[in-house]
């Protein structure tokens, strides 16, 4: 395959969009791979266009090896089958609605759980049809508040799903196994830096689900992980070490006096509180910190059906609430600060001094009140006491205060306990979301009615996993992990081109001698990127264009042609050497193939 | 590539759907090639995509080979391109309209010349740019009134679109050409029977367009083909020939005698009116026919912007208007009946009778009042008087009455004169529109501004063509006319396999046979569906699906192996031949390559 600069439809741009905020969002535009058609939409140009359907035969590569069979769904989707599951709500304002002209309801697909469910209930109805995996490569649509960062979120995007249908549990674990040990190879074959890390399941329902995650510096997802074992988790998924739960408890149930109630003027916040409590209260061990403390937080939770309701958590004082973590566990539910207007709604809640004496659905409030793991029954807190300039001092949770429930809201912190060794501590890092496993369980084969016989003639409900990766976004990704300051630098696997041939100067020997080259690639099956542009284009623009585009081999075919010689250099290394131009079509078809 | 039935995605089905009207539909949901998701939504299935991909591969090659270059729009696309060429509006309820969660206008892409126009000018500037061919093959939608027919008029669907960008006339041409000719290559290599017929734009805008048309009882376009020259085109765009015209002015203007009104009690409908002038004006050269009379037929159009406007045509007493032809006079215009509430309202009319009189902007009826070409100036006619059971007789066209205009909206008849050549009649047919090629010209260009500098450095608008053809279509046109009773014959250029393999029996030395000539066949290159299906599957059972399924060539594998023979049966000629065992992978990989 040639593809010649002259006409190749392409515009390099010496400044970057000025919407771009990542690299590969730069790069991508400025070299011409992409072209934004409206906020998070965008169109694939040539150059782009040629990664985009590596990636994507790749991806379908793997997929047939593991005996996953193909199959196109529509992206146009009837509300019903959403409604069944309740998703045409749950996503809110997150999916496109549609009415047609008969006024029927539709959505642009997010995910295709419900259409799978019912195409295969439609057509299978025996568990000697399972083990069954279908995947497609499709556009998918999500009406997101802050498309950002190019192709790394965008509203209509490309992105290969797979769901996998079986009989019993054990078949889920052995189709989530393979599906697992497939993206392994994928985002291996990729050339991603990557990390695999426990995630939560969010809206799609379910139990285990684990992420693929780029590592990068412009993710979106925080995750942790553990210094000592091989524990990675997104820090949404992240739970509190049952062991650090325990260590929190410092003082057990019978050796904390009763409760008391203190005068503490002036400490709405935890610094100035724990700054009166080291001068009023000295304790005799140590000092009061932070973290002897529970802070109360207000926040109020929007349902998708637009529904508010006010929610309290308590935490240890030096820990805030981690919106995304807590945002996590709600799912679809969305969280909002809880404003001055709501505080004057709810006249128990005495602002800076709020205890859980008035919290609860029990509680004066009416509340919900849900408790880090880290509050455990058995340890003992300081914390407001509902009134102006006044907390409550060793107060025991379960003896003195309960809470309605648990929630895994509070920050994480590199350096926390690990929760699943015994002796290392997290540390964070972010990454970019490329694929994502799910062990979806019966949720949609239950609300859609997919059942099969099984070997008794019994209908039994079909488990289900579903599978995901983001393919325009891995065209992102691989571009933020692979380029300098000057363009990017592709993987072979994904590059638009195998060589990058430039014609420098105006020799018409040069022209000639480079053509044979371009020539001789093609036959030897070497896919070119020429640049034949004559003219004014002079052989520095040529080299800046080649640099910013970034295929991984770039020949030059300058004045050397008089001695016989090429110039060849390694985009990514920027090493050079000579090579003899007779015979350098095999040569560098050796080079590409090797 | 194998694949085995036993572990395929596909079920056959004896029945037909319900809601398939045409043998298309019925076999590709049957055969287990596509199934419905909503009212003209499709999923593909796994032997469906895999026909869908090989139409888009071969498309592909051919747009590439006259150096159209592919890029990928989205379809989800913002309203204020197609606000400023007025196609907004003009699609009415034939789009799908959708709000952002930021309450921003979007739509689904019907067709994509804004985003295309707009593309070019963001990133060229110079003649020297063009000429420029881009294409994409891509997702497509339509709020269509009715989607019938499976995939034939659904509402989203895969169509290769293709633009030129010309800095002038004669590149326009040039590049119309191009695309002409890639369109007769990829409709010959589909094995379509086609037509190339004449078009009209629609609301495409734009001069010259032509239509391929699968010939076919179910097509939804009528198309007429002259009898002796090459004439053909679509019946929306035949234009009445001018001999033909002039020959219908049988009476010169000075021969005529004055306009006189007659009594002619109940005589509302046109055979009612020639009897009674038959009988009480009898004629002395030939007696009065339908022919002799002008009809004027009311209708009502319904503007895109919902304002409605009636109109009156004024055609041959003989044909009807033809609705189908007026729409695409009008498009994107909708044409509704003229009721009984019309009439009401415009007391001027007096049905039965309604003659020129009223008509026209200037007439007592203020209705827009337009002839056929046929009531030329000069022309006599008998015709409403206006008064309940009288009319005028000897009202010459021109003399007598004027209209507003013409309209090419009576019915063409089989038999009426070729527009093009001298002796030829008019035949009719059906067909279905597989593709179609547009000279936009500079309606585009001019409305999004897309200019480039000429070689005097000038300003000048780029004139542009639209090339289109319906990918998923296609499938469903080339299953219409491949198939017969019993199953789909595939043509070998789109077959889902190459082979169609099946183990008939339960001796297991037939299965081992099979396996291995399943194995050879992979080894030589041969696509392979391979009915390995164990168990209770009769052998019956198998042949029926395989030609339901409709693979070009089936071998059974079944007893005559203790022979060493296979039966090789060549689906659409029925004709069974034996092969030897030793030697038939070899021999059947000739005959796929042959």
């Amino acid at each position: 395959m040639l593809m010649r600069m002259s006409t190749l439809f392409v515009r390099t741009l010496r400044e970057d969009p000025a919407d771009a905020e990542v690299a590969s969002h730069r790069l991508l535009v400025r070299a011409g791979y992409i072209r934004r058609a409206a906020p998070g939409i965008y169109t694939w140009l040539p150059l782009g266009l040629r990664v985009l359907r590596k990636v994507e035969a790749l991806v379908r590569e793997e997929m047939d090896a593991i005996g996953a069979q193909e199959v196109s769904f529509p992206a146009l989707l009837p509300r019903e089958p959403y409604e069944a599951t309740g998703r045409w709500t749950e996503y809110g304002d997150g999916i496109f609605r549609i009415k047609d002209r008969k006024d029927a309801d539709y959505l642009l697909g997010p995910t295709h759980e419900e259409m799978f469910t019912l195409l295969v209930k439609d057509m299978y109805g025996s568990y000697k049809d399972l083990p069954l995996s279908l995947y497609q490569i499709q556009t998918k649509y999500r009406d997101e508040a802050r498309p950002r960062a190019g192709l790394l979120r965008g509203r209509e995007f490309t992105m290969k799903d797979s769901y996998s249908f079986d009989v019993d549990d054990a078949g889920l674990e052995a189709s989530y196994a393979r599906h697992r040990e497939a993206y392994v190879r994928i985002f291996d074959r990729l050339g991603f830096d990557y990390a695999i890390v426990e995630a939560t399941a969010g809206a799609m329902g379910g139990s285990k689900s684990e992420e693929f995650l780029a590592r990068s510096e412009v993710g979106e997802d925080t995750y942790v992980r553990c210094t000592r074992c091989d524990y990675a988790a997104n820090v949404e998924a992240v739970q509190v070490r049952p062991t650090e739960v325990a260590a929190s408890a410092e003082n057990a149930w019978g050796g904390a006096p009763a409760a008391h109630v203190e005068d503490t003027p002036d400490t709405p916040t935890i610094a100035r509180l724990v700054e009166h409590l080291n001068a009023a209260l000295p304790r005799e061990d140590r000092p009061w910190h932070a973290g002897d403390t529970l802070k109360n937080v207000l926040v109020m939770l929007k349902h998708p059906d637009g529904t508010r309701e006010p929610l309290a958590i308590g935490l240890p004082g030096d820990r805030e609430v981690d919106q995304k973590r807590l945002e996590g566990q709600l799912e679809p539910i969305e969280v909002e600060p809880f404003g001055e207007a709501d505080f004057a709604a709810h006249p128990a809640l005495v602002k800076g001094y709020i205890g859980p004496g008035v919290l609860g659905e029990e509680g004066a409030s009416g509340i919900r009140y849900l408790l880090d793991p880290r509050v455990a029954d058995g340890t003992r807190w300081v914390t407001g006491a509902d009134e102006e300039g006044r907390h409550s001092v060793d107060l025991v949770a379960g003896r003195d205060f309960v809470a309605d429930g648990t929630i895994e809201a509070a920050e994480v912190r590199d350096g926390d306990a690990c929760p699943h060794c015994a002796e290392g501590t997290l540390e964070s890092a972010r990454g970019i979301e490329m694929g994502h496993v799910f062990q979806l369980g019966r949720k949609y084969a239950e609300a859609l009615g997919l059942q099969v016989l099984d070997e008794n003639g019994k209908l039994v409900t079909v488990t289900m996993g579903s599978y995901g990766i983001g393919v325009t976004r891995a065209v992102a990704a691989v571009a933020e992990g692979n380029h300098d300051e000057i363009g990017l630098c592709w993987p072979a696997a994904l590059a638009p081109a195998d060589v990058h041939v430039v014609a420098a100067g105006k020799d018409p020997a040069i022209f000639e001698a480079a053509e044979k080259l371009v020539a001789d690639l093609g036959a030897a099956g070497v896919d070119v990127l020429f640049d034949d542009r004559a003219g004014k284009i002079s052989p520095g623009v040529k080299f800046k264009d080649a640099e910013l585009i970034g295929v991984p081999t770039i020949v030059t075919v300058g004045r050397g042609v008089v001695d016989g010689v090429v110039e060849v250099k390694d985009r990514r290394t920027g090493e050079k050497t000579e090579l003899a131009l007779d015979g350098a079509a095999a040569a560098l078809a050796e080079r590409v193939a090797g």
